[in-house]
């Protein structure tokens, strides 16, 4: 009988916080040299942490007050929109509360798999996605905006901030597939409302949420005054 | 003021189901040969939808009776286990459910924010993760049991395997990250359980909620049938 791996890991054991840091320092080792600032490189590491692969690097843009935006509102326990359940579930609430007690199981909306907009989506024979976004119109204004799959639910959060000046702190740009994803990617960094984009056509749930937690992170530690571009 | 792309996209509506059958009809046309068989292709050309990116398919391995064992405990109701509560967030309760009516809540299990299990992960300063798999050993014969977050995870799985003779229907090895991924991935085709593994260090939730989804729709149309290798 072959003796199982488990037992060279648990001849060295590691918690989940210390394989999360070792995983770090292998990604700071091992990454290309690039140009984001501290902050940033926060956020972009924790998503090549989350995928496994450091080819996304290449394809992040930040606006340039992104970080700020977003850390203020965390800091005031802003409303948190997903366009994914996946991404609901993938929050931790724990890293949230640390940044401010406010934060509760209500303050991460996602209205996909909702009665009404389900109904809607039936009468109207448009995606769920979308409509979850004209149902979340109120809560837009000042929450940060996570996109991790659903490029239609993008494009009706730019038409939301085009035409109706409806101002996120922030837009997590990361929808993922082969439909309707580039356009919605690339308009975002048009409306002039604060963006974290991932070009191209990969994206996921996992990726907003590392965002997320990144940002977290930044907002406890006040790491990021002075250090954006 | 710029006319938003959502016009575009109003001008000639698609609803979900519409948007995944041209995204799986894309995907067909761009990819590149392989020697998939039917069936094992419509669980890569998932997974390919799931993260936008081809480059996955070179890495995918199935066990030769994988979709066929799998297909058969879905059919039969069986327990799913997931590594990560984004697993159990992203997978279609009526997907299933149009396999077998006897799936419901909770036929989808996961461990890793049980409270017992938290307690425990303290006290061995050892990872949730792992501990979790230990709480559900009686669960995982005939399950079908996905990682898709945690390493440590599959090797206490592979582990339960190799030393206690466990044997789930199929295990979904995804597990994504830097530190004890490859291992548990490698040791996963060394068991003799049905397998589908993608290798390397990319993995994450969505790939194997993906899988599940694929292999949902080969039972639904009894498509596994024969097209093994």
């Amino acid at each position: 009988m072959k003796r199982p791996n488990m037992y060279d890991f648990l001849a060295k054991p590691l918690n989940g916080p210390e394989i999360e840091s070792r995983s770090f320092a292998i990604i700071d080792e091992e990454a290309p040299a690039h140009d984001f600032t501290p902050a940033q490189w926060q956020v972009v590491r924790r998503m090549i942490h989350t995928v496994g692969d450091f080819s996304i690097m290449e394809r992040v843009r930040f606006s340039p007050e992104a970080i700020t935006s977003a850390v203020q509102a965390l800091r005031a326990a802003k409303t948190i929109y997903a366009d994914s359940n996946m991404i609901r579930a993938g929050i931790s609430q724990a890293r949230l509360q640390k940044v401010h007690s406010g934060y509760g199981s209500g303050s991460i909306v996602c209205y996909v798999n909702d009665g009404e907009v389900a109904r809607e989506a039936r009468q109207s024979n448009l995606p769920r996605s979308l409509l979850a976004v004209q149902k979340a119109r109120p809560l837009l204004d000042g929450a940060i905006v996570l996109f991790g799959n659903a490029p239609v639910a993008l494009l009706e959060m730019n038409r939301l901030v085009i035409e109706e000046g409806i101002r996120p702190a922030l837009v997590v740009a990361m929808p993922v597939g082969f439909v309707h994803v580039l356009e919605s990617k690339e308009e975002v960094t048009t409306t002039g409302v604060p963006y974290i984009v991932l070009e191209g056509r990969r994206g996921g749930s996992p990726l907003a949420v590392s965002v997320i937690h990144a940002l977290c992170s930044l907002a406890e530690a006040g790491q990021e005054e002075g250090k954006e571009r």
